[in-house]
């Protein structure tokens, strides 16, 4: 009899306790699992050898609900890359001593690329020093979607439901007024422009909006940007502007870095705006009619009132099968989503090798951006479609959701 | 045989359109009333004749349902004060001229306290030139809360379920990491904390978070605030913290103004650092932790999937209310809600006269206040919390929520 250990890392998603709900229940209904572990807050959790037991809390169908419809990681996170093992192996004794300790026989590791990096790294150096009796899976989750090997990542699905439901609420909020005006939204993603792209589902049921959408992968520049406004300017009163947190210039760099190096507070420090406050300047000095610029924030990440079904079903089952590769032996790779076809939208889960998704990065294809470089395809939104279906039914109370917490 | 008008005037929120399906409602089952118009853009449409027959498209359940699900003014929107008809009576004379030219016999004015400002004006001079065969009732809505007479106003209810669910959200969020950090939440209200106070009942079912709530009508003193966080950041790891957008020094300043005066940005503007952005970069230049601002935004007032059930009911009983009492003949009144009781929630239906609402606010009493000046009271709770209740039932399609929109 073994143990499961599972922890979770990186930055929070409405998902990311789905997959943690589909590991445990691999685990509860697994014969040869004695204990099942959570480290808290991710890698930092073994080494300072903050594990508790999740059995007693979260064998009961209401936990396990409540959990899949609470955002963030209920285990807590961190950010941390471990160094090579081949430079310092202090801390892979370290974590091998825990997971001895605790008699471990399967990890699952659920996060972004910096968590699969993790993976990677201990994986390899347990192969290197013939450690076989503990098998260590990756699952991914990233609201990013940028893993490779994966057609798409928990997470992204319930976001971009979020952030086009958004859109069509923000497309009907700034078109009542008879006059000009430009909202620019920016979205998360500072290199990849998946969740920007996700704001052109509010056309599917009538809204024009948005009308210019700007991705991190093509380099912006501004004098065509103002060209592109005015010329929607002169089609319709009110438009609304999609834009990449991460949007950058020919050069490589962030637009709104580039612009504002001399600017400083009163403090002295150089004041951070983000891109969309940066173009909204532009957009109110160089055209001069009402502007506004909104930040979806964090809310595109931890919106899980209105989690995507099909996210949560696929972030349990990702879960469930990461647990499941472990226990049957297998080691150093991460589950994968292989979509098998769109319409129907149908997937299978497959596993694909550690090595080749750690510190990788998927970009939005160039040709599924529109040649002017201020729009997506069809072909990208017929991507996202099936991954935003249904809505995950929520428990509320008092008029609020209900969220799971660990004591 | 009269027609009935309807007209939309001020800032959008999630329950404006149930008001006027109320209007409608009143309108369709009502033998003496022949058609039903719209004016697009408020009091605008009147006075530029733009007014549309809203029987063909909306004598329709499904589109009424529809309506009701969506967030702002369906019928467009203005700001727009008349002046006053003893100074210049022209744009009384276009205004009566149109309104008998469609034969308007009711006329319900749906707005907040610059609308309400123009039932008055155009009622008293109805009154004064012995009109007296126009109706003009007021209907109330905004997100702030802020109208006299009435107990709440629509909008507010559906405003105050989407921010109570957001601070549970970002308390799940900003609490995964093991170091210390302060978030800090703006909420619309420049001059009343009404919404900023909703935070709170992100406490009902087990979050701690807001730790702090600073409301727009307690004089914001930057020492004390900053005393606060330090004293809250002894007792836990990551703090959240509900600030009103409006809040202003003890000299009636808003702070963020009174602290930049001095700033410009590169092209000689002044930047317009909203209070929430403003304290982030004094929290980490004093106290120097990880601190984020999020702008809750245009969110707040549209984000209609989340809407209350309540608070769209009773938008929707509003209007038809008023509707029937302008039919009934009364007329400079404004339709209000009184609480008859608490626990169960119970309402009814007055009516007040509507200059002792026009151009007066309703601020939240310093008693519901904690005497601090940093939290809420449980009787503020206790007034706010049946307005969240009950989620509107939404229909999606394509995994986004539809939106009803006039041809």
């Amino acid at each position: 009899m073994k143990n499961l250990l599972v922890a979770q890392s990186g930055g929070p998603t409405s998902a990311i306790n789905a997959t943690l709900c589909g590991v445990i229940e691999k685990g509860l209904i697994n014969t040869n699992i004695e204990k099942i572990y959570g480290a808290r807050n991710g890698i930092l959790g073994i080494l300072s050898e903050k594990l508790i037991e999740l059995k007693p809390t979260l064998f009961n169908p209401e936990a396990l609900q409540l959990l899949c419809q609470t955002p963030s990681s209920a285990l807590g996170s961190c950010r941390m890359k471990l160094s090579d093992w081949k430079d310092s192996s202090l801390e892979y004794e370290k974590i091998i001593s825990v997971l001895k300790k605790y008699n471990i026989g399967y990890f699952v590791y659920i996060g972004g690329n910096d968590s699969m990096d993790t993976v990677e790294k201990i994986s390899s150096y347990c192969k290197a020093k013939n450690i076989n009796d503990i098998k260590i899976i990756g699952a991914p989750k990233t609201i990013d979607n940028d893993l490779p090997q994966t057609d798409h990542c928990p997470g992204f699905g319930s976001a971009a439901k979020y952030i086009a439901t958004t859109f069509a609420e923000i497309a009907c909020d700034c078109r009542v007024y008879a006059r000009p005006s430009v909202t620019i939204v920016e979205v998360m993603g500072r290199d990849t422009g998946w969740l920007t792209a996700a704001s052109a589902l509010a056309r599917c049921n009538g809204h024009t909006a948005p009308d210019l959408i700007y991705l991190s992968e093509v380099p912006f520049d501004i004098e065509q940007f103002l060209e592109d406004v005015q010329a929607k300017l002169s089609e319709k009163m009110a438009i609304v502007i999609a834009i990449s947190e991460g949007l950058k210039n020919e050069e490589g760099y962030y637009i709104a870095d580039a612009m504002q190096s001399k600017q400083t507070d009163d403090f002295g420090h150089k004041i951070l705006a983000g891109t969309g406050r940066f173009l909204e300047e532009i957009v109110r000095h160089e055209i001069g009619c009402k502007v506004r610029s909104i930040e979806l924030n964090v809310m595109q990440r931890c919106a899980s009132h209105i989690a995507s079904a099909s996210d949560i079903y696929e972030a349990r089952l990702l879960g469930n099968a990461a647990a499941d590769r472990a226990i049957n032996g297998f080691s150093g790779e991460m589950a994968c989503i292989k979509r098998i076809s769109n319409t129907p939208y149908q997937i299978e889960i497959t596993f694909s090798p550690i090595g080749e998704i750690a510190n990788h990065v998927k970009f939005v294809p160039r040709e599924w951006i529109s040649e002017e470089g201020n729009d997506i395809t069809q072909e990208l939104m017929n991507y996202i479609l099936p991954l935003v279906q249904g809505e995950f039914p929520v428990t509320y109370c008092n008029g609020v959701p209900v969220h799971f917490k660990l004591i």
